[in-house]
């Protein structure tokens, strides 16, 4: 199986069952602003990961699209929320929802789509045993989202912040998503205890390693391939893997520089760019390579507990992908 | 029975119980910024009416208590979301959230709310199909109130606004929730259809009387008494059932007032006070109260179909309550 041809074919699936949950009706303005995001498409890599999941504990996909809709919704309505929050003013090569519809409608926004994650959560055919566990799971992960969102705004205020701190917050905002598409994908195709286990930690590896490979990609494409502000991240002292390398291990002339540049809003094109060159000199962008190859082994040793099938082979492949993706 | 003193008894029951979803942990400004409201006060009404509501038809009131606590969670992360959108500062005489801790911490505050609101409904013992329908309700609830407060920011940029717009307007925004309060609260405790649905008529008129209270409320009293800021609403140009009420009746050098300064941000003290008496010279004031006791009666009506108890006796004066209090 070939997994850009399988991350079509169920982002098709998928798009095909969850626009259940994005109707247009009135107030319309409210529904055109949460739809904003979700209609941009996106590689739906988080429904993927909860459909091949339960695949491949040989669990029946269309009973995991539920699951992958409240999960994908609940991405983008942090999206939406995270936005305001960070001023970021593109998303997906689009204006981001409170740019386009201002930020009382991207609130709300959210907060609808957030609602409509619980709808299709509820949607699931699962015993009330089972259901329950996923919907704590659920909302554990939201709140999970929600802490990892505070810790990466306290982190641009400060000065330092350990590799372990950084990790503790990505794992929160970013792994806890992938790790519940695992186990929840694994949880509703009636997988083994050991199984959803695997699901699990492969999620949550993955999706670090994702998180990881995401700011590399942030420091090192231009606006265009990444819709997103370049030099943002820089001047916003945002604390990047490759940031948190950076701070620890520059001394002199370098620790100056970036005490000058790293967090100053005000900081010039020149500064970036020289900013951005320093994390190269001093390998914290191929050290941030390499954390990010530990976690995809992570998640490669992780698979080696289920059985042999396509899906576990697209799950191999998704790994690979992860890390060589150019956006 | 007498309806104060109860007032305070269950308040006192439901705040030990649903201090267990408000715990102060890490990151602790999000947790502190999540609590700040809910940790206030306020009167506790939607819990009371769910307790209440779960007893008349003679429920077990423990059973109603995760719902109570979803319901008032809702409540609270509603007006944290709702200040930021509107440019509240005050609220139960206290600085608004986003005022205190900052926008960003205040948008994921309401967010956290909104989680562990699902978090406490997961916790009624009911039966996997009773769980459903009241989640069902719950997060078509949360949808009403979205779209209500949509509504309600839309109609301030109007000029004019039909009472009938205003009053689905309120019936979103404030109705669902005191609804869901009255027929969950029936659904737990095992009422009959008829009785079911008796609450929850109960619960919208109560809800639309409250609503239509609370604007008269803003209209008649001076900051110190509401903890909210006066002339506010004016300024805003707010489409109260008074305003609605004026706007639609006013001619000639009334009509200009209202058109110079009803909705105009830069109005003087002087010109929100001519407004404020014109409200009482067009008979909108008075005229609103008719309607608050119009829902008065349906909501007494709605009632008769319960059994007599204490409990019941409590719902009755709990209308009373609600059109006589002044804050």
């Amino acid at each position: 199986m070939d997994l850009q041809d399988e991350l079509t074919k169920r982002a098709a699936m998928f798009n095909a069952y969850w626009e259940r949950f994005l109707p247009i009706k009135k107030p319309t303005k409210l529904y055109e602003a949460s739809q904003h995001l979700p209609s941009a498409g996106g590689k739906r890599i988080r429904p993927f990961l909860t459909l091949t999941s339960c695949e491949s504990v040989s669990g029946d996909i269309q009973k995991a699209l539920p699951l992958a809709s409240g999960l994908e919704l609940i991405h983008n309505f942090t999206l939406v929320h995270d936005d305001i929050m960070d001023h970021s003013l593109l998303r997906r090569n689009l204006p981001a929802v409170h740019v386009k519809f201002g930020e009382p409608a991207a609130i709300l926004a959210g907060d609808l789509l957030f609602a409509k994650a619980f709808a299709a959560v509820l949607d699931t055919s699962v015993e009330f045993t089972t259901f329950k566990l996923l919907q704590q799971d659920f909302i554990d992960c939201i709140i999970a989202i929600c802490e990892g969102q505070q810790l990466d705004m306290e982190f641009e205020k400060r000065k330092t912040v350990t590799e372990q701190e950084y990790l503790d917050m990505i794992s929160k905002k970013t792994g806890a998503l992938f790790e519940l598409a695992g186990k929840g994908g694994g949880m509703i195709g009636g997988g083994t205890r050991s199984e959803i286990a695997a699901l699990q930690t492969y999620g949550m590896a993955l999706g670090l390693a994702f998180q990881i490979w995401d700011d590399y990609l942030d420091m090192s494409s231009t606006a265009t391939t990444l819709g997103k502000d370049i030099g943002n991240d820089i001047r916003n002292g945002k604390k990047t893997l490759i940031a948190v390398h950076s701070l620890t291990h520059a001394t002199g002339k370098h620790k100056k520089l970036l005490d000058d540049v790293f967090g100053n809003h005000a900081a010039s094109e020149q500064d970036v760019s020289n900013v951005y060159n320093l994390f190269r000199e001093l390998g914290s962008v191929q050290y941030a390579q390499q954390r990010a190859e530990y976690f995809v082994n992570q998640a490669k040793d992780a698979l080696t507990v289920l059985k042999p099938s396509d899906a576990k082979e697209l799950l191999y492949q998704l790994i690979e992908y992860t890390i060589q993706r150019e956006k």
